[in-house]
C-alpha cells in the first residue's frame, strides 16, 4: 500500500523512518506492507536518505492513484486545510498528527471523509504516541464519558515538575526548556495553554459527540505561576499541574477548561513528570481510565501516526464508524457557574482581620502556614463566579488563584 | 444488532445491564443498535429483570441466524471453548472476557474466527475495564514491543497495597480481600499469581504473533511474602508488586515472569493501588506507554466486553487483522538465563564474615541496615540462574529472595 507524507518536519521524517525501520515488522505482524510514494515540502532535502520521494507539488500526490493513504504532517490550518480536503475528495485516507487542524477543522474533515468513504484519523494529534484517541472511542464506546482530564502538554509539564522538584522560578525552567529542545524560541503555544486547549477540544468533540472549537474555551497558562505558589501547593499536599479537563454536567451539557491546578500528590496525574503526558477519562461504567507516556517527541508521535496507516491499510474499502457532528454551541457550559474549589495566596495587610473575614464568609475555608503580611488558603466547593466575586470584595491588594482539582 | 450472552454471572449480567443502561447512548454514538436475544445459563433466574431471554440450551443461540454476536463470560475452557467453537463455525462473532479460554485455546478460536470471516476479540480478558489489548494491537502497530510489565491482578495488588500501607501480614489483609469481595474464598489463583500469568500469555501472544501457553511460564505468587519483606524493600525505596512480565531479548526470544518484584517508589507502576491494575508497555519507536484503571468489576469488565460487541456490531462483515498464530517453543527464553538483580533477606549466624564473603562474590553488592542475625542486600545484575547458584553456596539456614524490576 502507498503512502504520501505531505510535511517534512520533525513527525513526518519521523514517520517515513519508522515505516522504513520496521516496514517488515509491520507486514508480518499486520499483513500491510506499506511503501513510501511521495513526500511533499517546499523545502529541498538533497542529502535526506528520502531524497528519491521529495516533490514540491501537491498534485503529484492527488493525480497518483496507487497512493491511497496520505499522512499530513505540516502543522498549522492552511495549507493542511485545503490539501487534506482534496485528498479525502480524491478518495484517499488522511492520517494527521495536526492538533491545531483537527480542532479547528475537524468536522468539516470528518465529514468530507465520510462522504466519501474513506478515513481520517489523527490518534497523534493527542498525547503524541500515547494511545488515547483510540481508546476513548473503541475502548470506552459502551461508557457515557463523565470527564476528561489530561496533562496533555509536555513543555508545560516539564517546566512543572522543574519548578517542583528544583524549585526553580517559571523564567529559569523555561530557559532549561528550551535549551534541551522542550521549548520552542517563541513559547507562546505551550506556556499559555493553547496547544493544551486544542487537545481537550479534541477529546471533548469525541466524547460529546458535537465539534467542540478552541475559540472562546477558558484558557489560562503557566507563565504567571511562581515558585511560592508551588512551595504554598505543596502545604496542602499538593503539586501544582496544568489541567486540561473536559466534564459533562448533569444537565449533558459540556464544561472545559485549560489551566493550572492543585493536584493531591497521591493522585496518579500528580505522578506524571518531565515531558511525560497522561490522560484521564472517567466512563459511567468503567471508572477512571488512565493512559500515560510519551507526549511528544519525534517517533513516539510517528509511531502513533504510522499505526493509524496501518488501520486504514488494513480497512482501506470501508469507512469506520468514527468523529463527530457539528458543533452545538448550547452544550457548552460557563465555568463561572460550575462549582470547584480555589486556592488563593493573598497579601494582606491584618492577617487576623482578614482571616476573621474568611472565616465569616466560608466557615469552612481552610488555611496553610503563612509568612506575616500573606494568607494562603483553599476555598469551599461554589460555584466559581461566587467564589471570585467573593474573593474580590475583600479587597486583597495582591492575590493568585489557582483551581484545586 | 442481536446478542446473546453465554454464562449470566457477575460479567454476563453486568454486559445485559450495561447494554439495557446504555443502549441509546451506543446507538447515537456508535451507530449500531444493539438487542439482548438470549442469555445462556443452566442456573434458574425467575426475578432478573432480564428472565425473558434465559435459555438452557446453546441450540437456541446456535440456531437463531439473527444473532450475529454472542458474548462468552462462562469461565474456564469447557464448556466454553465448545460453545464458542460452534458459534464461530455459525458465521457469529465472538466476544469473551474469559482469559484461561483465551490463554489456552486463543490460537484454535482465533483461527477459527479467520476461517469463518467473523471476530473473536477479548479486550475485557486482560485488565477488565482499562483498555489495553486493543491499543497494544493497534495503536503500537507501527511497534516492536520490547517489553511489557504489568500489574495484572486486582487482589494481589489489594493485599500488597495493604502490606504495604497498612503495615498488615498477607494473612490479614487477604482476610480483608475476602471480607470485601476482592478475594474468592478459595484465592490460589489469585495469590498464586496464576490468573497474573493467563493474562501476562494472551499480552506475549499479540505482541509476539505467536500463542504463549502459561504451562510452564514460570509463576511465583505473593502467599511467602511477609511484612519485613516489605519494611526492608522499602529500605531500598522500593515497593513490592506482583509483577508479570514479558521481555523481548536481543536474539529475538521472549522470557515471561510471574512474580513478586521490588518496584522504585517513583515509577508509575509503584504508585498503582489497591485494587487497580496497569500495564506498561515499551515500543522500540513509542518508548513506555501505561494503560491504569480498574482491572476487574463487574460495570468496567462489562463496558470492556460492549465495546469489542459495538466494534462487531460496526464491521459486521469483515474479519479484523487480529490475533496470534501457533505456538513456537523455541522462542521462550529460560528466565534462569536473563539478567537481573536480587533482593535478598538471609538469616547470619556471623554477621560481619558473611558480609565479607557477599563483598568478595560481589563487590557491588548494596546492603540495608539490618537486625542481628539478619543480612539485608541486593545483588548485581546477572543471569538469575547464577546469582542463585552463588547464593545457595552461601549456606544461609534461610532466605527469602525477590526480582528486582
Amino acid at each position: 500500500m502507498n503512502v504520501a507524507i505531505m510535511g517534512f518536519g520533525v513527525v513526518g521524517s519521523g514517520v517515513a523512518e519508522v515505516i522504513a525501520s520496521n516496514a517488515d515488522h509491520i507486514a508480518k505482524h499486520s499483513r500491510v506492507e506499506l511503501r513510501l510514494s511521495h513526500i511533499l515540502d517546499i523545502r529541498d532535502f538533497p542529502d535526506s536518505a528520502f531524497a528519491q520521494y521529495m516533490t514540491k507539488d501537491v498534485n503529484d500526490i492527488l493525480s497518483d492513484d496507487d497512493t491511497r493513504i496520505v499522512v499530513e504532517t505540516m502543522g498549522g490550518v492552511e495549507p493542511a486545510f485545503t490539501f487534506v480536503s482534496a485528498c479525502l475528495k480524491k478518495g484517499k485516507h488522511v492520517v494527521s498528527s495536526n492538533k491545531e487542524l483537527v480542532a479547528k477543522k475537524g468536522d468539516v474533515l470528518l465529514n468530507l471523509a465520510r462522504e466519501n468513504n474513506v478515513n481520517f484519523l489523527f490518534e497523534a494529534a493527542v498525547g503524541g504516541g500515547i494511545p488515547i484517541i483510540r481508546p476513548l472511542s473503541l475502548c470506552l464506546a459502551a461508557n457515557r464519558v463523565q470527564q476528561i482530564a489530561g496533562i496533555l502538554n509536555g513543555t508545560t509539564n516539564f517546566i512543572l515538575s522543574k519548578m517542583i522538584t528544583d524549585n526553580m522560578d517559571f523564567a529559569a525552567a523555561l530557559r532549561l526548556a528550551q535549551e534541551k529542545g522542550y521549548a520552542e524560541k517563541d513559547p507562546t503555544a505551550d506556556v499559555e495553554g493553547i496547544d493544551a486547549c486544542r487537545k481537550i477540544c479534541i477529546l471533548a468533540s469525541l466524547a460529546s459527540g458535537k465539534h467542540v472549537f478552541p475559540d472562546g474555551i477558558y484558557t489560562e497558562g503557566i507563565s504567571a505561576l511562581t515558585a511560592q505558589d508551588v512551595r504554598d501547593a505543596a502545604k496542602f499536599g499538593c503539586v501544582i499541574k496544568l489541567i486540561a479537563r473536559a466534564t459533562r454536567l448533569d444537565d449533558a451539557r459540556w464544561c472545559l477548561t485549560v489551566s493550572p491546578a492543585l493536584v493531591p500528590q497521591d493522585h496518579m496525574l500528580a505522578g506524571v513528570s518531565g515531558v511525560f503526558n497522561a490522560c484521564l477519562v472517567r466512563g459511567d461504567m468503567v471508572g477512571d481510565v488512565l493512559m500515560y507516556g510519551q507526549g511528544a517527541g519525534k517517533l513516539a508521535t510517528a509511531s502513533a501516526v504510522v499505526a493509524d496507516v496501518i488501520d486504514c491499510a488494513q480497512h482501506a474499502d470501508a469507512s469506520k464508524v468514527f468523529g463527530w457532528g457539528e458543533a452545538d454551541p448550547a452544550m457548552l457550559a460557563d465555568p463561572m457557574t460550575v462549582e470547584t474549589k480555589l486556592f488563593v495566596r493573598a497579601e494582606t495587610a491584618d492577617k487576623a482581620a482578614d482571616t476573621a473575614k474568611l472565616n465569616a464568609a466560608w466557615p469552612d475555608c481552610t488555611f496553610a502556614d503563612s509568612e506575616d503580611g500573606e494568607l494562603v488558603f483553599i476555598t469551599p466547593m461554589q460555584p466559581e463566579g461566587a467564589l471570585r466575586d467573593t474573593l474580590a470584595s475583600f479587597g486583597f491588594a495582591d492575590m493568585s488563584v489557582i483551581r484545586v482539582f
